[in-house]
């Protein structure tokens, strides 16, 4: 079975080509740009060289079709037919979606409702939908979401303290994201450290530019540190995380910025303006925060690194503040879960950047956790090993995360029961 | 020598008169509604019993001077030459202030300076230092800040990450409070428990109304709950605490509330209003949230903890979400301190509450946690004992936390140094 798994952004489609149950992966590939200037779509050929093409991508029907179109003219597939089911990776399920299902129309009407949760993502999520729709209207679409691995957390690590009210009527609430990744790492994790996953306590630690962790119990979510949205929690690539809703509300009553100071940091340029709005509030802390906020380096942890080898005090605290947002959540979630069995580093830094790891875990003994440090350097470019001492009481692993595995799983599961 | 402490709110003066070296309190009250309708004060007399007078106490001058007048009449002091000092309470001394200070012009200047970061405050503790600079202009006066304790803290620790600029220019961070609470209990925590203070990892657990925590490695502060305001962490009597940026942004660009359903949660009624300004969800965080909004009892967690018990799920669950939370908060604060020998309970909830103490520390085994299930039932009504079971290998106190006591042991150091 062939299944192709599609993942939409407003103005990108990634996509990648698998085979399943073997679960060999095709090809794959990304368009950008989609409906803005210059779109460009980037896969991987036969022979697995990379090819990169500049063509017109007006919407994301047209980027359905030229997808398609790649597939066949390099005999991916040779018909349509041959592929047997999309997967799609959407975004918001809020509490409507504890798994994942087959698209059907009530499912779209569903996929709207939750859209006012997350109107970032799931309109562009919905429009993938509907383009694969239009193109091929028999294939079978299944939907794998994001927040759909973390709807057994308890009430108590869900809610926030806010009025009930807001929760029973606009069902505010913590959702968490990157489910399937703490899915996938937290079972491949287990294996790779010889636990049972039915009788364990995980934590997973998703570190990319995006980055979330997630207290596991027995193989089920209880708690994950981003919330409602992915603005919660760890200090990301260019997201402030956790921060005082005190510090916002000074931001935004503050009048008498510098204009000069202030003007880099709002959404729009606007000579002489003094404030900060709501939405240059939400540019300031999604997009210009975070770890390309404290260093001067931009978002990637190595450029990050190598300023902070050569003696820059910034981008030494971006690196510490990072690592120690995450050692406090490995204590916190340790709390939650009654102790620490397994701790899971994945996604682009977690699987690549043995200081930070080591940083994590540094001061962490006390809960059993020792590193050994040769393994630890040997964790990168996409390894999945254990990295603890022989004598670690608590497994420390990196698991290379595969997003797109799990989605091609659910899709074809969901096809063949 | 006999000191008069104050703590001045924008409608409140409290206030003690206490004798030194000797630390006796000798009386004390409080002035509510200054300025406002309906003053009056309660104050204990000399037998002990409590008195309430209401009369017009338009402003904090004539607080002062009606203070200073009650104490006369009653015989405290026979003239006001026998004050020797006031030592007031000062909420935020953001980084000019890492100790206590005498009250000099210089000191107010740089106070106004601080009082951008706590608009709320400063600006009365002021108003409370101009006062008795009217009316006792010879008597030295002494500040005591609320952020002093924390000025410890590690880089890494205070910084939030916003562009790195918001911190050079305008001092945004996390400051903390409760600093003369946290310092009191850790030092008289570790007196006893038996553990030597200068050589410990401490959490402590301020509880109340208002409610934050503290790392604190040999004595001294390296992380704590509370931010640049005292709205961040711990859920609180009102307050909500920890909160995802991305719900402030939800519910600030949401313009089609359902009109009757959000007004109750305008600071001021608006018939049709379908928005929150920034100001409504400032009051909806801090005077409409916390276990007041989880629960059906308002924000005294007796009342919760009655209804809780009579079934009331809104009620169990606020207390779950408030102890869960600190649960959190104890383990991360254990990683950032590298393990814990003391876990200090105090406040109002904190030295009445056994059962938030057994939620607390429950799954809490992991670290060396056990409750003497006994000791803490007696640990109520301001007792300060241990409530660890003698096996546990990390000592548990309640201690009956005393911030007039700190403030005036503080002037008194100040002046007979």
């Amino acid at each position: 079975m062939k299944i192709l798994v599609l993942n939409c952004g407003s103005s990108s489609l990634k996509f990648a080509l698998i085979e399943l149950p073997t679960y060999k992966v095709l090809t794959s590939g990304n368009e950008e740009r989609v409906g803005i200037a210059d779109p460009f779509i980037t896969f991987r050929k036969p022979d697995g060289k990379k090819e990169e093409r500049h063509l017109d991508i007006p919407n994301h029907t047209r980027g359905v079709e030229i997808i398609l179109d790649i597939l066949k003219e390099e005999k991916f597939v040779h018909s349509f037919d041959e592929i047997d089911a999309i997967g799609h990776r959407l975004v918001h399920g809020a509490e409507r979606f504890a798994e994942s299902v087959r698209i059907t129309p009530e499912v779209i009407a569903k996929l709207h409702e939750c859209a006012q949760l997350a109107p970032l993502h799931n309109p562009a999520n919905i429009l993938g939908i509907e383009a694969v729709t239009k193109v091929l209207p028999n294939t079978p679409q299944v939907g794998i979401f994001d927040t759909a691995f973390h709807q057994t957390m308890p009430e108590h690590a869900y809610m926030y303290a806010l009025p009930y009210a807001f929760y029973e009527k606009y069902r505010i609430r913590r959702y968490g994201f990157h489910g399937t990744s703490h899915d996938f790492v937290s079972h491949r994790g287990a294996e790779i450290a010889g636990i049972d996953l039915g009788n364990s306590r995980i934590v997973t630690a998703h570190i990319g530019s995006g980055a979330s962790m997630a207290a596991i119990l027995n193989g089920k979510s209880i708690d994950t540190s981003m919330g409602l949205t992915p603005s919660e929690g760890l200090i990301m690539g260019t997201r402030a995380g956790d921060i005082d809703s005190g510090v916002l509300d000074f931001l935004l009553t503050k009048n008498d910025f510098d204009p000069e100071f202030i003007a880099p940091y709002l959404k729009k340029a606007e000579p002489g303006k003094t404030h900060l709005d709501q939405a240059d509030l939400t540019h300031l802390l999604t997009k210009k925060s975070g770890i390309s906020g404290i260093g001067t380096q931009g978002s990637d942890m190595r450029d990050i690194a190598k300023a902070a080898g050569e003696g820059s005090h910034r981008d030494a605290l971006a690196i510490a503040m990072h690592a120690y947002r995450i050692k406090k959540y490995v204590g916190a979630y340790a709390a939650a879960l009654g102790g620490i069995d397994l701790l899971v580093f994945t996604a682009g830094v977690g699987e690549n950047r043995p200081p930070m790891r080591t940083d994590v875990c540094s001061g962490l003994e006390f809960l059993g956790i020792k590193l050994d440090e040769t393994l630890n350097a040997q964790a990168v470019g996409g390894k999945s090993m254990v990295i603890s001492a022989t004598d670690s009481r608590v497994k420390v692993v990196v698991v290379a995360t595969d997003e797109e595995y799990m989605i091609a799983k659910d899709t074809y599961e969901i096809l063949t029961k």
